[in-house]
């Protein structure tokens, strides 16, 4: 009879999946402009400062703000322009007493001024500049003041941003060392999928999701009939050029010693029936140092099931949560199987200010629907029986919060 | 004299912009393979039931329920197995009282069947299982359960993700109609980044941050020195292979009146000066029904002010905004000049289960700091003074929240 004392709880699945000695993909040298969105190895410090020098902030005229400190309407400065200086250029000559030159945004401040007065504030005639006011800012940009010699501009285990490499552009840091893209493979099986009576929605779904960002790359490893000599030829083919493999179907009970069977014959089988709502049916193998991981052919627990080890991957790696997550106000309780570890489908939105998860009910873990109306998953731990309404939860997102 | 007169009020702006009869890109019917993150241009309904017919959700037998519905540990019922059927298939003979079938997760409910028990609440002896209790579930998953006919898969103007890719994969949808990706192009301008004493990070800030999706495409135009006939060739060079283009640098008043001579040799100047913080020295030209769009040389002005017409560029063809929206709780007063429109850069983070957001002091438009410790940007009308701390407001995320 079934009971959950031959599933492997949660904790303990995760404990026997980070004691393994996986292959983690490692690092490389890139150029910047092919980061966006991978991961940092490194921190990544600035050796200089932007700007590299104090430079005008305004199109206007450089002087001595101490020469048009009585400026007034009824007592106008007057100041002899000696020379101009282009964006990203300096005058070569001292600006002396009652001197100044014309600048441009960017311009050097070239030495002796401190200030700048704006073009719009001044009247020209002939040679000279008329000033009615003193001035509230100096119109300096000063150096360093947006990126300081040693700033930090990327953590280490930091997600590249359109920001990062415009920051790292700006100091000549051409290229950087990133985390390699993690390379999953997905083996799909079944008699079913394989004579095309039904659809490989769940190979689909796991392609486009982990796709779905620039730090995972899959592979797609082919369709199997419930032949253990091809799924085990479908697994070489593809485990050298992985680092991951996701097999799925074949973890319902009628097939499942033969897919154990398969996949134990090139590695060790960790752990096979986990206590967990979805994909409880799951097993994890370990092959040559590669996780296997083999789970149902339904699609939203082939996702959630393989999604939780993925993570877990990424976190051992990267230090961080593959997720995104945000905080709401449930809407109505969950109720949870004590022992088993509930991944809860809501629908995490916002009205009036505050974001509300909204759990889905769910007939089958088959359904794709409710990862559509769904955009998020909240996890109930074994020992909690409910979460109550009007509590906070934290959900991973699947998907973009909606506004409703 | 410099004054707010002179500047349009970003409604104006806004208006102006949206009544203009621009050459929006139009639709195309791709394979939905290609079409994640890509925007729907119709509803997708499903011309399908998923399941397409009743199926087994575990593995067990198929039987009449109403033959084990007085079973029990002292009174098992008894049926004999006739026959099995694979996973996607059907037993083509009708199950007879107190007949049953051997049946895996998916394979067909066959006639006369209306329920499923699972193979470990039986007992099997030779042809025949013994069942000791009634049922609880039916066990089967129903036609059109997951996915009816008519179920809309997909809204019109919605991002594609990955599940709604499966979804329409299971019903066999192939192709789909999308918006086709909207084509930027990005002109550098500036004497000091096209003789490369400063490097172009505004170009490459654009260039990541546009192509940060699978919905627009950018274009690299080039980088121009202040010369109003190169510029003019370097538009007329791409203006054909975009829906819009972007000139960065040139919007200083000493530059101002080569730029807008040069863009207006090309089309009609719509405004130019925009009572927006930062960008206000923006210009928008239309050339041949097309936006073009002249901005800072500034990277974060650059950003925020071809963001806003961009997003309403986005909206007036998908009705959706480009950002990701979330509000929080200010963390301190936010201030304003009347009469101004201010994008105010905040951090918006995460913590004791409230969204909190934390606006940025900075001290000139060029900081691309402040958009790497900051993530989002507050709008403050510019009929509004200030907006107060403890107040909600919602910012347009530029990056990910935080976790303080």
């Amino acid at each position: 009879m079934e009971g959950f004392d031959k599933f492997i709880s949660y904790d303990d699945a995760m404990n026997i999946f980070d004691s393994m000695n996986w292959k983690y993909p490692g690092k490389e040298n890139i150029n910047i402009n092919s980061s966006l969105n991978m991961i940092s190895y490194d921190n990544v410090y600035s050796d200089q400062d932007i700007p590299e020098f104090n430079k005008s902030a305004v199109d206007g005229y450089a002087l001595k703000s101490s020469d048009i400190i009585n400026a007034a309407i009824n007592n106008p400065a007057m100041l002899k322009v000696i020379g101009s200086s282009e964006a990203g250029e300096k005058f070569s000559e001292k600006i002396k007493e009652n001197q100044c030159i014309e600048v441009y945004t960017g311009s050097e401040i070239p030495d002796g001024a401190d200030a700048v007065v704006k073009v719009e504030d001044t009247e020209k005639h002939g040679d000279y500049i008329y000033v009615y006011s003193s001035l509230k800012h100096d119109n300096i940009f000063k150096k360093g003041e947006d990126i300081a010699k040693g700033y930090k501009i990327l953590e280490k285990n930091e997600r590249i941003l359109p920001q990062h490499i415009a920051a790292m552009a700006s100091v000549r840091i051409d290229n950087i060392t990133v985390y390699k893209k993690i390379k999953i493979g997905i083996i799909s099986t079944g008699n079913e999928i394989a004579n095309k009576k039904i659809v490989n929605s769940t190979g689909i779904l796991l392609k486009n999701y982990y796709n779905n960002n620039n730090f995972i790359e899959t592979l797609d490893g082919g369709i199997y009939s419930d032949n253990a000599h091809d799924i085990v030829k479908g697994i070489n083919n593809i485990i050298n050029a992985c680092d991951i493999i996701i097999v799925t179907g074949g973890t319902s009970l009628g097939r499942k010693d033969m897919t154990t069977d398969a996949v134990s014959s090139l590695g060790k089988l960790l752990f096979s029936g986990i206590a967990i709502k979805p994909g409880r049916t799951m097993a994890i193998f370990n092959v040559n140092n590669k996780p296997v991981i083999s789970v149902s052919g339904l699609p939203v627990a082939a996702l959630l099931s393989s999604l939780i080890f993925i993570n877990r991957y990424i976190k051992n790696i990267y230090n961080f949560d593959y997720y995104k997550k945000i905080t709401g106000i449930l809407d109505e309780n969950i109720h949870n199987k004590i022992g088993f570890t509930l991944f809860q489908i809501c629908r995490a939105y916002e009205t009036n200010n505050k974001i509300h998860i909204l759990p889905l009910k769910t007939t089958g873990s088959g359904i794709l629907s409710t990862i559509i109306y769904g955009n998020s998953i909240a996890m109930v731990p074994e020992n909690l029986e409910s979460i109550e309404n009007n509590k906070y939860v934290t959900v991973y997102m699947l998907g973009d919060i909606k506004w409703d």
